[in-house]
């Protein structure tokens, strides 16, 4: 793409967004720790236990605390584990990890830097990975298919071994309207983006459920607590996820007596990957678009906890799942601030095309790529 | 199923549930009428307006029309449309009304309810519907397969006319364990409950875009906002719909710039039909199962009212939405106190068996229907 024009972020307000801002309250405002300063330092001052500022201080102290001991007990209680042992680390150098479209974006990223930390990467895409790092096995596979799902993960098991860790993050993106959409194009929505899932869960979780331990990872995103134009069907596959997740927890905890296999759901925004390259960028302070790093770190992270949760990026995904139970005009206000609705006008699908859809069109003009916060322009 | 036992409920307590509580409460304690009588009349009683009894029940007062007007206001927001005059009622004998599924259970119900009214109904299910009504219109069609609904779909609109309502009913349901499903269960899990409302849309919503009118409802299921096991396929499937019910409206009224052609999403717990027969029920005060009548009451309702609305049914359906932001431990304890994860154990494929899965198996004891507040047996 040699015709995008890269307009340069200004240095100042590169990095500078409402997660840099909630980061630095939660060191902060939002610290127990830190907030604990506050009474303490106005009694040693020589103000009384009962004066107001020591009052509504130790209040709000009180309430951060809360806040954060509910999130950390429901943390703990969803991993059913105990708060007096800390989980045993992962022993990386055993897992072997499933990583699905990992050929790019966040999937490559993630296989390239989970291959540096000498674990053995198993990738499954349709075309080949890009790298030299010899702990990654690519399987030519389309992961939509059950057939090919079958046969390669039969192939795995026998010559690299049982995988403890399946990264379903393959997707698909048509970004038509409803009725621009070609049966062809929801059916590839449908089986990329849920389908698939079911097929490598098939395939994998019988060799966790043996071993009563693994962790499986389903990327999902923020559009799938959400729903906007332009992408009724991927909204819909990814809403099938966080469904999956739920459900899967269910079955793991109740049924198949395995509360150790871990579920962690990941719930992105908008992420700076070849495949939402031609999306129209939110406003970057409130709606910043992430780097596929910054959705592979979290991601490592709950791996090497051995604990599963849901990861929310950037922060004003957290605000997404609110959308269902606020009323209607809330989201409304939400899509109209983000200019959602509209983002994916110029849309032009780069990754996944089918044979027939032909190559990727001309664009009649050049796209800028905006502002990206310093990361790196994608190639 | 002669082998069924009818437990008879004790006719006392009969109706009496959470949903006729919330019903009583709704004309009572939350009743912006009722609550204006307590202060009105301690006022009259010649206790000052300053009185702590008046002020107190003048704040509860408040409380209560704030929560109905932003009700009522949201609605109107979500169907853009003024609370200064009320909205046209519905022609009913100019309406075409396909209905999915229609053959049997809620679709049935609906098909026939509305054919009593003189609407031109058209049923399209695999099975032909038992009916002596001359205004229904059966097609045969599975609706999972877009050439049938397209075919089918130029035939409705040469023979009858441009549908004017879709009821998006059909639904599927295999009831087995992740592991358990086979690939075919997966895919017509997927075909029959989500893929068909992009097939049906596509076919008749430009007719519909034409005359900038209509009214789309969508059968989802309260299971589409939560998760259980056994039901991994069937909640993702229904969770998709509830993404598809919000970016279809986005569409509509940020690109189509149809706000009157209407929405309206139904979120229906357990309902007392052949295809959740053999599903074990829950705490019938507080989880009632529901009778197909209490479902297509409200839907009628909606269309008669030209407005869009989601319907929560019965009233703890109301709270689903509310364990996508809550702790996942709230809803482990819903969960465990409707008995979800366990209600599918005894379940038994009875609708929608495909040929490879042959008829239905005998069961080996009887299960008892249990009381389901005085509605009939089925049969």
């Amino acid at each position: 793409m040699e015709e995008e024009t890269y307009v340069d972020p200004s240095p100042i307000w590169d990095t500078l967004n409402f997660d840099l801002l909630m980061k630095v309250a939660n060191n902060t405002l939002f610290s127990p720790f830190f907030c604990m300063l506050v009474p303490t330092f106005f009694i040693f001052q020589g103000l009384g236990f009962t004066h107001y500022t020591v009052v509504y201080s130790s209040i709000y102290l009180v309430l951060v605390c809360t806040f954060w001991a509910v999130k950390w007990l429901s943390y703990l209680q969803y991993n059913k584990t105990s708060f007096l042992y800390a989980p045993v680390p992962l022993e990386w150098s055993d897992q072997i990890v499933v990583v699905t479209g990992g050929a790019s974006g966040v999937g490559e990223l993630l296989a390239n830097t989970l291959a540096v930390k000498s674990v053995t990467v198993v990738v499954l895409d349709v075309k080949p990975i890009q790298s030299q790092n010899y702990n990654i096995n690519y399987y030519k596979c389309d992961v939509s298919k059950w057939e090919e799902v079958e046969a390669v993960s039969k192939k795995i098991i026998e010559e690299i071994g049982q995988p403890t860790i399946l990264v379903n993050n393959a997707g698909v993106v048509q970004g038509k309207l409803l009725l621009d959409l070609s049966p062809e194009d929801v059916q590839q929505t449908f089986n990329v983006n849920t389908l698939a899932h079911f097929w490598t869960l098939k395939a994998f979780l019988p060799g966790m459920l043996e071993k009563k331990k693994g962790h499986i990872v389903t990327v999902s995103s923020m559009l799938g607590a959400h729903g906007i134009a332009q992408m009724t069907d991927y909204c819909a596959s990814k809403a099938a996820l966080i469904s999956l997740h739920r459900s899967l927890r269910s079955e793991l905890d109740k049924r198949y007596n395995c509360p150790k296999i871990r579920t962690t759901l990941v719930l992105p925004g908008q992420i700076h990957t070849p495949m939402f390259s031609t999306v129209t960028p939110s406003n970057q302070f409130f709606f910043p678009t992430l780097h596929p790093i910054e959705v592979v770190k979290p991601i490592i992270q709950a791996l090497d906890n051995t604990l599963g949760e849901t990861i929310y990026l950037p922060f004003y995904a957290n605000f997404a799942p609110w959308l269902t139970v606020l009323p209607h005009w809330v989201a409304d206000i939400g899509t109209w601030f983000s200019g959602a609705d509209l983002s994916m006008k110029d849309f032009v699908k780069v990754s996944g095309r089918r044979e027939d859809e032909g190559p990727v069109p001309e664009r009649s003009e050049p796209t800028p790529v905006v502002a990206t916060n310093g990361h790196a322009k994608l190639e």
